[in-house]
């Protein structure tokens, strides 16, 4: 059995995990006629839910997603895509895309900057899908000067975050089920927005005295109750308000940031590098997520453009396998809060990785992302 | 003759060239009881002017310098501070500065960000003195991981730009001598800010049309007069023009930089990252400096930084050895222009690096900054 067969049927199989039937994409794995080059190959893969997740707008019980690898020399490089559907990637779209890189063009992956420039030029979007190639392709680094990212980076593991845990909309009887079930956890993080938050964080407060971090996922329309809010929240121990309002409102933003006793957290409002520069004043931080950055080297500039702006930085990340989580993890030592728990939300992880152990994320000293299979 | 011997006599003496005769410092080179801890070690070095150096307003023949090693499992890394006098560091400051410096206490050199941000708080200023320590350091790692630098940080080395020669202040003669000597190079840089500066201009003009740089280290006081003479520049071929007006005239150069035809760059008005987000809309661009920056670490971020204001960068050097301007170049696929021509003004280099071949920064595949011992 070669590598390519291990990750289409093998390790997936191996683990006892949950395939997507209809495996349409088989066809498109890149194949190269030399043993020097990278080889590319995906594989679609969804994600179980632990707990039904609810959102402002939504709520579902599994995530689409789409693994990813890369061969070259010998050793086996992992990256992924997590494609909630708000936005707006498929693994199809991902796999469409995927299946136009050619990596075998480049001689070098220490190449990164070219291959990574020619991959965000093959089509507008796709952010996910780019991620999912970056994050492999710095697992290869990894492997090949046999050290972890962090070390690279030159970044101390001791001085990782705790990581919140999310706690998603629910009854007040399930929400103070689930943060029960997160003990371990020294900080909490809530999906706020719709018509009954202070009774999910009564909730939350009847069970728990945890600082608490809030994401409205832009579900309050108006400035001046999202401040009323906001002071109720500082009462109640929140730690910051991620996304209050719909990220169209910049001047309502700026306003609220400039009054808000709690710091405010970008999410939904920007995507890439070049945004990231026209938050100074209207949020007071960034929460950065690979799906969205592209990856880890936009990821870690977007860090030394937010530090150079004076703002927080959070990572967070989707509901995702280890793999992700894991890569995220490596740059959570320059981070002041990290929200990584999206493989602890799911029933089908595939690897092992990154651990939270008493509440913080604690990194492993395995090469590249720091990843193994199951 | 153990490794130590050898900086501090074998290879200088054994290069035939000229050191400092009171080695005064040779007592506080540190020892450390384990082979497995960092040894840092340092020694003054004057460098030989190949001609004499003229400024707006001092010229030498001379440049102050120290150099630096780090010894680690039995790899040597190279660092250096050049120290041209108006910057305010010493040989005596940096070998004071760096014997407080105690490597020993860090178990790994992979802990950059850690042991940077120690050094750096040891004292204020000294950023020559803290950009030797980075370099060996950056030297070491890429050394371990038997990398280049440029290859660790996922660069490519064919994307080097072409790098300037300085020709000095001079006589319209020896200017025009000068220009003969540099005619390997694809771009010249002018010194002005006297009361000759089309004098020179022209002259070089009488010999060459290569595209010209002019850096005028604060010598014009005059916005309206500045103004003019970039339009005459421009017409005369000129790139851009890099640090017209005294520093501290921050409303004067937005003005100018709205109103130029040419780029203008920023060189003595900045010392540190923090101080590069305030030159949005008043300088369009940045010359970076390993001495003035501390090291590559913060001048790999001050480029990101550079870059998502949208604004030019160029990396730029004093007069230093191979080893300084070997470390600058692993960047220089990042920049817009390369000033690093520090090396050949020197006659006593001590190493071999970094080349110029054709006017183009050109990077070996030596590990770390890319440097060996002449």
């Amino acid at each position: 059995m070669d590598r390519r067969d291990f990750i289409l049927s093998g390790s997936l199989a191996y683990a006892g995990l949950i395939i997507n039937a209809n495996n349409i994409y088989s066809s498109t794995i890149k194949e190269f006629k030399t043993g020097n080059k990278m080889k590319l190959s995906f594989k679609p893969y969804e994600l179980q839910l632990k707990h039904t997740f609810t959102l402002a707008n939504s709520s579902r019980t599994t995530t689409p997603d789409v693994q990813v690898k890369i061969d070259y020399q010998g050793y086996t490089a992992y990256g992924e895509a997590s494609l909630p559907p708000y936005l707006g990637e498929t693994p199809d779209s991902v796999c469409k895309f995927l299946s136009k890189v050619d990596l075998g063009q480049f001689k070098d992956p220490f190449l990164l900057e070219d291959i990574l420039d020619y991959v965000d030029k093959i089509e507008d979007g796709n952010k996910a899908a780019k991620a999912s190639v970056d994050i492999a392709l710095h697992d290869l680094i990894g492997k090949l000067v046999k050290k972890p990212l962090y070390k690279l980076w030159g970044l101390n593991p001791d001085h990782t975050p705790n990581t919140s845990f999310t706690i998603g909309i629910d009854t007040p009887e399930m929400i103070r089920q689930k943060v029960a079930e997160a003990s371990q956890f020294k900080i909490l993080k809530v999906k706020l927005g719709r018509d009954n938050d202070r009774e999910i964080i009564t909730a939350i407060r009847s069970v728990s005295n945890v600082p608490i971090c809030v994401d409205v996922n832009q579900g309050w329309s108006d400035k001046q109750k999202a401040l009323d809010m906001i002071f109720w929240l500082k009462e109640q121990g929140i730690v910051f308000v991620e996304q209050p309002l719909p990220k169209e409102l910049i001047d309502d933003m700026a306003w609220l940031t400039e009054h808000s006793p709690l710091p405010t957290i970008a999410d939904e409002a920007f995507q890439r590098l070049t945004d990231v520069i026209k938050f100074k004043d209207v949020y007071s931080g960034i929460n950065i997520k690979l799906m969205k950055s592209t990856g880890l080297r936009e990821a870690h500039k977007m860090i030394n453009i937010a530090r150079a702006l004076d703002m927080k930085v959070m990572i967070g990340c989707m509901t995702e396998t280890s793999c992700a989580v894991s890569a995220a993890a490596q740059l959570s030592p320059l981070v002041d809060w990290a929200d990584l728990d999206g493989n602890l939300l799911i029933s089908n992880d595939l690897y092992k990785g990154m651990q939270v152990i008493d509440g913080k994320v604690t990194l492993n000293n395995w090469d590249g992302i720091g990843v193994k299979l199951i």
